[in-house]
């Protein structure tokens, strides 16, 4: 990058907030994929004029910018595949600047942690439920741009379901409000509903106003044990429409546990063929127990061997002990795993598993799966050797039959963790030329000069 | 309009799918309200391909084009303002498609009434919460494109909360398919979320899925009774904040319980100076008392006078009989009400509606509010001489003032009847001229030639 460009940061943002040492650049070099791309300059905004100012400039010099929160995605959006800067919210634009427990929102700057909005709200009695599995340490702005999930999806959505207000800049540094903090709003066209998932790629978000709830007094977990995943997978979905409302219903398949006895020493049940997880909730103690019976009558309809209900803290601790500890415990079936969340109607599940178990067979590769069944989201791992590029090639090819097979089911190529880098070459499994040219449109509307996180998505060139 | 233009419609879909006669060019020239535009012609589509031909053949005529539905819409959206064709999607494209109920997802065609559905859904158990005031009569695409909403919103939710997916044709005739039949999707830009409440000025909804969610067992009506309409918007926000969540929480001045008991001879307790009338459910009754219970102890301790509970379905319908009759009773305040749906954050609406009925007091005019407080959008109508030029004009002055006060407190235009033509002069108060820019960079993104439903929203031309 031109000195001069570097020059012009410094003057309007401070030497202490320009990176262009090279231990720097590394250091914003990746992200949760491991892939590097190193930037030309690392910038810190101190607030949303500073971002105003650094695109207007950009744009005009057509340099790319990425923004960035924690860097802990899974697809790449962080990564600057094409050099130029990273916008790095973390630093300064990372204050919670209200929780209006009036009307139940909270103000939040993007470089924000998810976990510390979360204990900001249940402070005042108070719920944001999105909490994807980088709760501890992904920002909300990352959040928003990929449209985080998370386990409590099945009962209370995912980041777009909170989403009431936005504040962005445009690549040409118009500063935009998009929605209010009201319940209903239909004046103008739904801006923050375009923003959210759009990683990144339209305008950088500055501000971000979200939704809380009540918290729910009485909470219980549960665990239902299935001699297959068939039988786990008809649950799923014949217990929701049932009427069942879970908080969260994770799946771990026998993979799964096999994993997670050898490599953590769990203790879970003998022959199990997959477990359903997940928790309850309500505001008086009868809605625990209706939701728990309605799930005991439907799993144990469905084969379920046993089902199991944590009635305390400690023993609802340890099914999700199990849970949480799923990807770790996998490395055993191979030391690279090819992770996609992929996601089908939930009454797809038990065809989706079994023809995915095949795909693996055919390569020769152990596919332990678990996730969100509840929603319909699920984990599926590709585990191969990672130093042998001939079983990771072959590997690529069991994820591309896995899109194909998701996609002709109706489901899509990722539930919750975006598309970036990792799953750009499938987007054309998904969507057809003239959707693909849409996105484009969209695109060229917000950034006609492609500054804004270019080399992302798919989106045609 | 041209001659030939008509011979190619009828070639394409049959004489008996397009009108040009003036009595049918009258019956399709005006909507809820009571403005008149007429059409060159009205067309009824079979399906999604005649859709497609007749906008690729307007695009390549620049000849305007109307999406019409039940034309029930409170500010002109379906009002053909320059000419050009009504797309007229009751008449063939109101089937309900499916109903998944393993998935709990419905499929309907944009014609399809509202409450057709609502009852489809709650013949197998299911329920569509979205009900605007218009259920009987307005459609589903209609609802989809002013993102309707309705009375369950303060629990429930709006129509933009259940779109799933929808299909839709392009001015240019491309056929895309957003969204998908599963709870997380965030594979590409969100094109529904931009879809939604776009008022048909982006593309041609031709099929939309929609989520449908497990009837709840039990419902109660409650009724609270206030000194004041303070005390009573004081109530409204501070009950939720402690952790209601009602379905309905509804709201009447007194105004309009005295328009209720002079016209309609309802039957309303002594000295009322405000309602709130709404519903409570849950899958266990103790849910249901617990929602009472809160509602009940937050009413009283910000002034309630009684807190009534209809205890069974007789009680019930007497409370809503008054809420669903507060529309028509309040003529007798002046031959035209002015009608506004504002929104605002919750905690705002005692300051809000003071402020309003000053505005009122100053020009002279009785301003009876009722609706749906739960959600903060409330309607505001400013009643005046339908006849008296001079007045008419006075209310419009009056209105205008009440749009700048709500924005001013965080509020918008409208939380669920739209821009339209009627509220359209008003967009420059809430949006600056940089949020109008970007709307009109994303109309010519999707319409380039400006054909779909033009002239309305505000859009700058």
């Amino acid at each position: 990058m031109d000195a001069k460009h570097i020059l012009f940061f410094e003057e309007l943002l401070g030497k202490e907030n320009v990176y262009s040492d090279k231990a720097h650049l590394i250091a914003y070099s990746y992200d949760a994929t491991r892939t590097r791309f190193e930037p030309d300059a690392v910038l810190f905004p101190r607030n949303e004029e500073d971002i105003s100012r650094i695109l207007v400039y950009c744009n005009a010099h057509h340099i790319s910018i990425t923004p960035r929160g924690a860097g802990s995605g899974f697809t790449g959006g962080a990564l600057p595949v094409q050099g130029g800067i990273i916008l790095a919210l973390e630093k300064h634009m990372n204050k919670i600047l209200e929780i209006d427990m009036e009307n139940m929102v909270a103000v939040v700057q993007p470089g924000v942690i998810n976990m510390d909005l979360q204990k900001a709200a249940e402070a005042v009695g108070l719920f944001y439920p999105p909490d994807p599995a980088s709760e501890s340490y992904s920002t909300l702005g990352g959040n928003v741009s990929e449209n985080a999930g998370g386990m409590r999806a099945a009962k209370y959505g995912i980041t777009k379901d909170y989403v009431m207000a936005l504040r962005a800049v445009r690549p040409n540094g118009d500063i935009i409000r998009a929605g209010k903090r009201t319940i209903k709003d239909v004046a103008g066209y739904n801006i923050a509903g375009i923003l959210i998932a759009s990683e990144g790629t339209l305008a950088v978000l500055s501000e971000i106003t979200l939704k809380l709830l009540p918290k729910p007094k009485f909470t219980k977990g549960y665990m239902g044990i299935f001699p297959s995943v068939e039988d786990a997978m008809n649950a799923v979905f014949k217990s929701l429409a049932a009427g069942a409302n879970p908080v969260a219903m994770e799946f771990l398949d026998s993979l799964v546990v096999a994993a997670l006895k050898k490599k953590l020493g769990v203790v879970l049940p003998e022959d199990a063929g997959a477990l359903l997880i997940g928790d309850v909730d309500g505001n008086v103690s009868e809605e625990v127990e209706f939701q728990l019976k309605i799930l005991e009558e439907s799993f144990r309809a469905n084969g379920a061997q046993d089902f199991v209900i944590a009635a305390d803290a400690a023993q609802r601790d340890k099914l999700w002990y199990a849970r949480r500890n799923a990807s770790p415990s996998i490395t055993i079936y191979g030391s690279k795993k090819l992770n996609e969340d992929i996601s089908v109607p939930r009454s797809k599940l038990p065809e989706a598993l079994s023809r995915i178990y095949a795909i693996g067979e055919k390569y020769g590769f152990k596919v332990p799966c678990f996730g969100h069944a509840g929603d319909g989201n699920i984990h599926v791992n590709v585990m191969v050797d990672g130093s042998n590029p001939k079983e990771l090639e072959q590997g690529h090819h069991a994820i591309e039959e896995i899109f194909e097979l998701v996609v002709e089911m109706g489901g899509t190529l990722s539930g919750e963790h975006g598309i970036g880098t990792s799953k750009a070459p499938f987007m054309s499994i998904a969507f057809n030329p003239l959707e693909l040219q849409l996105f484009k449109d969209i695109k060229k509307a917000f950034d006609p000069n492609n500054i804004l996180n270019p080399g992302k998505m798919g989106l045609p060139e």
